[in-house]
This record gives structure tokens, C-alpha cells and sequence, in this order.
């Protein structure tokens, strides 16, 4: 890991997403997105997603600005238009937030976007932040094994949710296999065998190797519980909306559906703040299983990682990784 | 196992909750809840429960009908004023089929209710055969230990969602602990050992036992992912909404969200309908890690059980327990 200043690494991805025609809009996004996830330590979705982000981008450019649909108060549908994943997310959010703020509650769904999404959690934290409690979930191509199946049926299908507290919202953000993706690609790349119950292999036998996942198949997390979640957000950001529906996946065919709303329906907003601190507070206290390890809320790691980020004006970047965007943001200039 | 006839099922359940006091219109809502689970399969959460509802409602009886708040179009609060748990989730079913059919989407909490709400997938499963999506949370007393935690700090707070598909649509339910508590207490009753990872003794060492989630704890489904959705269940049926969060529960302090929309804000049902029917026609044909079980469907067991029950107009219910209710309601009448 190397340690990298804010301003150097947003000018960075500035000048390689620059260089690769992205928009000016479309680039704030993303360097922002970028910025936040190396600095919550979020690094299987952060600067090691842009060369992906620039790839798919670069086989078919956007036809135009994202498109929006209102159907009804509070219901949105978006038509990225082939704009990258975390920009249509982006997009998704801020639709979200301004309707929930607005009329109480909100869904927002896209599709046509290319690429990843990103890590849902930055999304949802950003309408916890602005008083929402807010839900993603999003389908990938298809990856994950059925319970008691073998072949691909279902993507990695990530979920986050947050819960507004502060400036520290909670959130969990979370792969529905039992791995996610981009940690099986941390562990094949680093030659650290899969947990067991995590990758079957072409022919369905259990495996350690990571790299079998591509060849055969992830497993959902806790079995048929993993599964039911998995086929229930590919029926969501799949049939609902009109995005791909298991291994009919073609670019730009995922889907992306946010539900937003107001934390304050119910009760005044400093006795939800009351009361979520006491419950916080509670667990934190509870005896520990390793006295040295403390009890972590979801998402609190990420957020004291922010803090210190936005103290020193630094982050600790992976070495080769920094190293070659770098080099390639020089050449392409 | 004994298969008892339908009538006769509906019989002695409706001549045990007259027997102690039990409103005709609540009955109605508790039996047909019982047969529903029974035909289903869900033997943890039907017949078994009648008792402890019993001593619920024995011990604070209702203190008036149910109260409706609407704060909002498609937003609606209830307080059960003492009514049992299945009856107030009917409740806020009805309420939410209703406000989302006419207005799109709709939110529905309750707090103030006495003993178990039940399987939440016969309420959400209710919404989808109308035409709607559905998601329902609750929360319970706590028993499952935080992620690195030793003492019970959430409850096992059970989620369901249902995605409409014709007569039988598709429903996950399942607790946020690694076993359900009805499974556990199954277990203990049987003498059959706890699972690995499922409970901690009083001094926070792995057990088998599954006695001895009542003096240790619980542990979360797949370790932080498990917590994190327990713990967000939680501040959703709690802080937010004015129900117990943490170990603060008492009697009517459990909290229960249900959110339902019209699956066809985006597209025409019968795309919705052949899209899913694709999808799931997919996942049964692929390939199977063992050649004599067929890759199910969340919540298709279920449907097929219901179907049979409804043929025949009998059901297989544990042969003990219906000695024990019909020598109750016999004697209690």
C-alpha cells in the first residue's frame, strides 16, 4: 500500500477518465465515487473498478444524456443510455433523495447503464446522510449457482441498506454469494485459497481455487437463504423493470432499484436519533468472543476511515495498482 | 404425523380461542392463519404457536380495537392495543394491499401487539396475489448474539418478501439468525444437536446444544451479513417506528414494517409474468449438484403442500400436539 494525497488521486482519474472522452459531468461522479471508496477502504470497488469502468465505456459510448421517466409521484424509471454504472447510480440517488425529501418516499430504477454499479453502500449513504433510509439492490451477470444447482444462474445481486445516525449513517452493503466477486478476484490474484462452501468448480465438486468461479460457479451465502435473496433482487432489477433476467445478460441489460424513505413518519427525528444511539451503545457494551476485538455497527469501520481520510487529506492506495493508473493516465494524455 | 381433515382442524381452533375470550373477528384472522401454515408445512410457526398466543392475550387481554393512523397517503401506523400479533399483520396487510393498489405504494408499521406476528410470508405472499411486491420485517426478544458478541443483543427478526407469480407466488421468509428459533426449539424438544455456528453457551463457547440458546445466545445467518440485516430490522421495527430496540423489550414492544408496491409500475403484468416464468424455467433446468433433487423456487414446497391440502381438504399435523389441542379446546369449552 502507498500512501496518496486526495488532490494527486482525483487529478489522477481526472486526466485518464478525461482522456478517454467521459464527460465533465460524468467524471466528477466518478472521481468522487472513487475518492470516497479508497477512502472507506472499500478497494475491491474503488480506483482497481476504473479500467473496467474505461473498457466498457469505450466499446460503446453513451447515445445520449440518461433519460427519465416519472410514472407516478415518487416512482422514476431511468434509461441510462449507456452512461457508466456508478454515474446512472448517482443519478438514481439524487432523484431518490429529492422525491423522498419531497413527497415522503421514492423508487427509482435504471437500466442501460454499462458496467458496474459500484459498491451500493456509497449510494444509500448518501440518502441516510439527507435523513432517508434508504434500500439498493442491483443484478450483475449471472455467476452464483441456485441452491442445489451447479450452473450460473443468478448474479452476485449486491444489497445495501442505511440507516441514518449522524454523520456516521449505518449501512450494510453486501453480496448475496457468499464471497463477493471482487474478493474471489482479490484472492485468485494473491493465490489465497476460497473459504469452503464459497466456489464449485465446471463439474459442481466443491473447490478452494477462486479462479474456478469464472469456469464454474459461486455459491450463495447461507444456502437457500442466499439464493431466495439473489432471485428475488434479479426479479426486482429484472422482469419489474426490464432488466436482464438470469444468463440473458448482454451489456447494458442489468438493473439497479432504490427505495428511499423519510426516517420521520412516525416519530420526531431526535427520538429515532434517541434511540438508535441507545441501541448502538448496547451492543458495543455486550462481552466480547475476542476481548481484543471490539463489536463493530455495519459500515462504522468504513466511516472512521473517511474521518482519518478527510483529516490528513490522504489515502493508502494499493502500490501497483497506483502505480499503474498513473503511468497510464501519463500515456494517454 | 396424523392427517386431520380441514373442518375438523378449523373446528377445534375456533372452539379454543372462544374458550378463552378470543373476539370472533380476530378468531377468523388466527384460524384461518393456523390451517394456512399447516397446509404449507410451516409447522414451527402454526398449530404449535396456539398455545403461547393463548397466554399472551390471558395475560393483557386487548384494551380496544386496533388504532389506525395515516400520516400520509400509503403511509399508516397502527397500535394493536393488545391484540395478538397475527391479527394486527393481517391488519396491516389488508391496509397495505389496499393503500398500494389505489395509491402504488404503500407503508404499513404496528407496534403494541401481544405474542408471535407469525410467518411473515402469509402476509407478504397475500400481497402478491394481489398483484404487488411485497416486503415485511419484525422485531422479537432478543436471543442472537451481535457479530463478535457474546450476549443476545437483537432478535432473530425475521424477513419476508413475495414477488407475485399467478396462483403461486414466489416467497422467501426466513430469520436473520443462523436457525430460527421455532427450528431450535424443535431441535431441543427432539434432542437433535444444533447445527455448528448456530448457538453459544452462557459463557460464549460454540454449542450443539440447542437448549442452550436460551441461557447464551443465538448466532447471526452468515456471521456480519446476518447481523447487519438484524441489526438494521431492528432499528426499522424499533427506533424508527417507536418499537423496543435491544434488550429494552416488553410485552406489545415488538415492531413490525410491511412495504408493498404494485409490481407493474414500469412494465405490463403479463411481460412481468413471462419474463418470471422465463427466469425460473432456467433456473429449475440446470444442472443439479444431486440428480434426485430438483432446484426449487423459494416458497415452492410450500405452494405445492397448499395445493395438496386444498384437494384433499386434509393436512398432516404433528399427531401430539393435536391430541393436546383438541383435549384442551374440549376441556376449556
Amino acid at each position: 500500500m502507498i500512501e496518496v494525497s486526495v488532490t494527486e488521486l482525483r487529478d489522477v482519474v481526472g486526466r485518464e477518465l478525461r482522456a478517454h472522452g467521459v464527460a465533465d459531468d460524468d467524471a466528477a461522479i466518478l472521481i468522487d465515487y472513487i475518492v470516497d471508496t479508497e477512502s472507506a477502504g472499500h478497494r475491491t470497488h474503488g480506483l482497481r473498478r476504473l479500467t473496467g469502468m474505461l473498457t466498457a465505456t469505450a466499446k460503446t459510448p453513451p447515445s445520449g444524456p440518461v433519460q427519465i421517466r416519472r410514472t407516478s409521484p415518487g416512482v422514476i424509471a431511468l434509461d441510462g443510455c449507456g452512461r457508466l454504472g456508478v454515474v446512472v447510480a448517482q443519478r438514481c440517488t439524487d432523484l431518490a433523495i429529492d422525491e423522498a425529501r419531497l413527497g415522503g418516499s421514492a423508487m427509482v430504477v435504471a437500466t442501460g447503464f454499462r458496467g458496474s454499479t459500484g459498491a451500493l453502500g456509497y449510494f444509500t449513504r448518501q440518502a441516510a446522510l439527507r435523513g432517508l433510509v434508504a434500500l439498493m439492490v442491483a443484478s450483475c451477470e449471472s455467476g452464483v449457482a441456485a441452491e442445489g444447482g451447479i450452473d450460473p444462474a443468478l448474479g452476485t445481486n449486491p444489497l445495501a441498506v442505511s440507516f441514518p445516525h449522524d454523520r456516521t449513517p449505518i449501512t450494510l452493503d453486501m453480496a448475496t454469494s457468499a464471497v463477493s466477486y471482487g474478493t474471489l478476484q482479490e484472492m485468485a490474484a494473491h493465490g489465497i485459497p476460497a473459504p469452503p462452501s464459497t466456489v464449485v468448480d465446471a463439474a459442481g465438486r466443491p473447490s478452494c481455487d477462486a479462479r474456478d468461479a469464472l469456469t464454474g460457479a459461486q455459491l450463495p451465502m447461507a444456502a437457500h437463504k442466499g439464493y431466495g435473496l439473489a432471485l428475488l433482487i434479479e426479479l426486482l432489477a429484472g422482469p419489474m423493470i426490464g432488466g436482464k433476467a438470469g444468463r440473458s445478460a448482454t451489456p447494458g441489460s442489468d438493473g439497479l432499484v432504490m427505495v428511499a424513505t423519510r426516517v420521520d413518519h412516525f416519530r420526531m427525528p431526535n427520538e429515532i436519533a434517541e434511540e438508535t444511539a441507545r441501541l448502538l451503545a448496547e451492543i458495543r457494551a455486550g462481552r466480547r468472543r475476542d476481548p481484543d476485538e471490539p463489536i463493530r455497527i455495519p459500515g462504522e469501520r468504513s466511516e472512521h476511515a473517511r474521518i482519518a481520510a478527510e483529516r490528513s487529506g490522504r489515502v493508502l492506495v494499493d502500490e501497483l495498482l497506483w502505480r499503474d493508473t498513473r503511468r497510464r493516465a501519463e500515456r494517454d494524455e
